[in-house]
Order: structure tokens, then sequence, then C-alpha cells
């Protein structure tokens, strides 16, 4: 078992080989039917066997065999002759995720794994490669705001505090970043405060409009959905439904905007309604697309694709739409 | 399989009964191992067939019988001298995600589904049960914002606009809350255009510190880590890793404070930046300990704990941040 941790520690990490097991019923082609019976009668009895895995003289997986082929068989039958050819395997050095891509239709108790020559080097049970599935495709929420993938509800706090908190400080860093398009706009701020209300709806409503889609890219791109070649069609879906659903909020909000000007005697409740409108519209077309581009954008440059994405996507939805709306207020409002 | 699937749908949406097969190997206990095999000779070539089931003269499940024990065992033995008796089986009415938190660690092929009196009624296979599982874990990153779990990359537009708008109105809704908040302070921020500025910041600060300790622990609850039991504990650790968080950004957005208040010739920027550190560390701790307090309300209703979670979390993150900003502002500078 010592030996083997070591072989496993020597592969990449997040790979297959780090799962692996050894294998423990290893035939040649040529073994009878009834030999590789008698060999296994006492060894299942220690072990959980579930499949024989069959050799060629260069240890190259050539066949796999169920119980059921054995059953059903004539003793004296070669195992070349009942077992499954050219049998699916994992290779060691594979990405667990692209590994539960290729498994998860198949799901088999175990799955041989073999190195570059099609040697058998181990076998990994299915159910340790789907727990590992669970765990990254529930990290991805947390990825998206700055958790780490290891921290779990138990992880101790000053743990948590040490992986969360540079997060945290990049967010606080991009959140001056929109803070100083708002501050470009001081004056104008200065002179229609009521600008500053809406502020937080704009930017709320572009966030979860940009974030709604970011959730849905990044689920294709697990799922195995999505592929690069699509980019530019999901984004431009994406756009589309931002600039809808941008739309008819934006309906709302300007009705909202125009009700308060006037209440507060405002002398241009329309323009300042048609601006809300068009900010709102605009900005959340960018977000939806902006929500699509970022997780593509992060895979392409080799980064996780969820790693931070709400944190990177929110600041430039936030920009995006305060300077938009407050710069269209700055160049027409008097 | 017309009947199969009537049977199917009416079991309740996502349990185990809407996902079962047909069981194709089901024997009397006193069946000798040699007319099993007999039996199944000609139906292995037909359909997969992985275990067989035992079932007393009421249909009940009493054993499950692998292909391995048959072929190690004396033919004229019984079914019922090699079977694994009281097996794990799954019930047709068991919601799908407590069924996957049942046989995550078992990994089985294919798992026995049971009514409420024991009879076997159907089988589940592992992979159709994982598929789901991923599925719907992958679902929860978009259920946070108001995507539906049905909507994939795929979705045609239209069916996304519909699926996603209503919560946009919703979001909408919450932002004019948010929004009020600010109103009410309006001449404040009149007077002192600077906290403007640092509402974003605060805003955006407070809704990722929350949506760190929303992810971690839905997460929790997804991986079946966080009982209700440990409600208490995980919201006191949450609010402690929100105090420190914020204490710690809160020194940088207070510096920027001080310095552009210093700039823009305020009267009392250390007034002004010993606000801006009370109100971000006060509530990215309520955000904290928000953050963990909104699933597990949400389940404790009836409700899913994801759905919707972010825009409820940010409304109460941007109610309290700005409201405590604006307030202690209101309240202290001149």
């Amino acid at each position: 078992a010592g030996e083997q941790w070591l072989e496993d520690g020597a592969w990449p990490e997040s790979s297959v080989g780090r799962l692996m097991e050894k294998p423990n019923a290893v035939f040649a082609p040529g073994t009878r039917i009834h030999e590789a019976v008698e060999t296994l009668r006492e060894a299942v009895k220690q072990t959980l066997i579930t499949y024989l895995y069959v050799l060629d003289k260069h240890d190259r997986l050539v066949g796999v065999v169920a119980f059921r082929e054995l059953l059903f068989a004539n003793p004296n039958d070669t195992l070349a002759e009942v077992m499954l050819t050219s049998p699916f395997s994992l290779r060691a050095d594979m990405d667990l995720i692209d590994a539960m891509h290729a498994v998860v239709t198949r799901h088999y108790p175990v799955y041989p794994v073999c190195d570059a020559e099609g040697r058998l080097i181990g076998v990994v049970r299915g159910s340790v490669l789907f727990e590992q599935q669970a765990f990254e495709i529930s990290a991805q929420a947390g990825a998206m705001v700055g958790v780490e993938k290891e921290e779990r509800a138990a992880t101790p706090w000053l743990r948590s505090l040490k992986f969360r908190h540079p997060w945290l400080q990049l967010n606080l860093f991009t959140a001056f970043i929109a803070a100083a398009t708002v501050g470009l706009f001081q004056d104008t701020v200065n002179r229609i405060v009521l600008l500053a209300i809406f502020i937080p709806v704009l930017s709320g409503q572009c966030s979860n409009t940009g974030c709604q889609s970011l959730a849905v890219t990044l689920r294709g791109m697990t799922l195995g959905e999505v592929r690069s070649s699509q980019a530019g069609a999901l984004m431009a879906k994406e756009a589309l439904l931002g600039l809808v659903n941008g739309a008819l909020t934006g309906v709302v909000a300007a009705i909202a905007m125009y009700v308060m000007a006037t209440m507060q005697h405002h002398p241009q409740p329309w323009l300042l309604s048609l601006i809300t409108w068009v900010a709102m519209t605009s900005s959340c077309a960018i977000s939806g697309m902006a929500g699509a581009a970022v997780p593509l954008l992060l895979k392409r440059l080799g980064a996780d694709p969820a790693t931070a994405s709400s944190i990177f996507l929110t600041t430039a939805t936030d920009v995006v739409s305060m300077g938009l709306f407050l710069g269209l207020a700055a160049w027409l409002v008097m």
C-alpha cells in the first residue's frame, strides 16, 4: 500500500492517477475459464473483485470479463473467447473533470486505468470518481465568489478566513473601480441626488442578469454541453436575453424614476425616466453577454472558468451600468 | 413500456419512482442455483442483467445475488443460501436528493426499489441516478440568482426569458427596497456626495461576503454535511468570519475614504473614515450570518434552499449596509 501511495503521488493533482487502486484479477488471454475461476475462488473471499482484466504479454489491456460471462461460458474456453475486446479505460494523467464526463453515462463499478502505451496500471472505483464529482460540481457556486474547493462547512474559521480573505481584498479593489466610475460623475450626482438612489437598483439588476447568464454558461461547461466553438452563439443569445429582460424591467424602473422625479419637482422627469430605461436595457444586454464571456475567457486563459468569475463579472457590469447611467445624465440633463 | 411509463408517472416529481425500470431477474428463495442459471442463460443475451432479486411469497425483497456468487457456489444450493440478505434498497417515493445521499458511497450499477411494504416494484440504474445528481447539483449556482433547473445552455432564448424574467422582476422589487434605504438619507447624501461613491463599494463587499457564506452553507447542505441542529454554530462561525473579513477590508476602505475626504477638503475626514470602517465591519458580519441563515430558513419553510437565495440575501445585505453607513453619517457628521 505504501508503494502504491508513492506511485499515485507522482500523478498530477486532480488527475485520475491519484485515485487509483491496484488491479487484483489480471490474466493472460489464453487462460482457460475454469483456471481463472479456480484462481479467483479464494481471492473473492478476501477482496471485492468485479471484473477480470486480460493483458497481452506487454501488459497492455486487451479485454475485460465480467463474472456473468464466466458463468454462461464453456469452462474450457479461453478468456480471449469471452472477453469484451477494446474495453473502455481511463488514462492515469487524465483530468478528473474529463474522466467524469467520459464515465457519466457508463457508470461501471470499477474502471481500468492505463498509461499512454495502453498498459494497465491500476483501477479506479466509480464511487470514488463520483464522490469526487459531487464534490467538484458543488464547489462551483462558491468558486464564483472566491471560496476554495477545499473549504467545507466544517472547516475551522481561521482556515476559512485565510481561504476567503484574499478574494475579498480583490473584490474590494474591483469595487473601487466601480466607485471611481461614480466619482467621475460626482458633479452630476451632486446636482441630481436621485441618481444616487437609482445606482443600487441598476447595479443589482445588471449583476443578477449577468449572474444568471454566468451560471447557465458554467453549468453548460460542467455538463459538457458548451464547446468553445459555440461561444459566439451563446454570447449572442445571452446578449439578446439581457436586452429583452433589461427592456422589460427597465420599463418598471423608468416608471419609478418618473414618479420620484415628479415628486421631487425635477424639471425633466421624462428625460430622467428615458435615461433610466436606456441605461437599464443596454447595460443588461452587456451584462448578459459578459456573463457568458467571463467563464469562456477564463477557460481560454487556462484558468478555472468558475474561479472568482462573479467578482470579475460584477466589476464589469457595475462600471458599464453606472458609467452609462451617469454619463447619459451628465450629458443630457441640465 | 407504456404501462411502466404510466406507473412511473404516478410517483411524485423528482422521486425515485420516476426513474424506475422493470426488474428482469426475479426468483423465489428456494430456486436452485443451476435452475436460476438455466433460466437466465437466454435472458442475459437480450437484456443487461446485473443482479438476481429474491422475493418471498408476498413479493417482498429478501435477498440479492450477484453473478459472482452463482459462479463459486454449489449448483444444487438454493438462492437463499448464497444471497445477500436484508439488501439495500430505495423507496419509490423517496426524494431524488435523499436517494443520492444514500447511494453516493455505494455506487452499485443497479438499485432495487421497494414500496412501503418492502415489495420489489422496480429497479433504478445508478447511472440514471447520478446523471440526475450532476444535473441537480450543477443547477445550484443558477438557482441562487433565479435560473430554473430545467434551463440548459441550449434552451431557446424565448423559453429562457420566460424562466428568468419573473425572478428579475422580483430582484428589481427588492432593489427598490435597497434604494428606499438610500432615499431615506437623501439629505445626507446631498450634503456629502462622497457617500454616494462609497455605496457601491460597501454594497459589493457585503454582497460578496454574504455569497461566500451562502455558497459554503448550500454546499454543506447538498453534500449532507450540514444538519439543522448545527444551524446556530454555522451562523456564529459565518458571523465571526464576516466580522474579521469586514474589519480587515474595512481598514483599506477607511483609508481610501480618509484620502478622498481630505482631497475634497471635507472638515471631518477622520469621522467619515471611522464610519466607513464601522459600517463595513458590522454589515459584513451581518451579511456572513445572513448568508448561512437564508438557505437554512428557506429549507425550514419547505422551499428549495438555493432558489433565489442570492436575491433575498443581497436585499438584506444592501438594506443593512447602506442603512448603517448612511444612518451613522446622518447622525454623526455635521
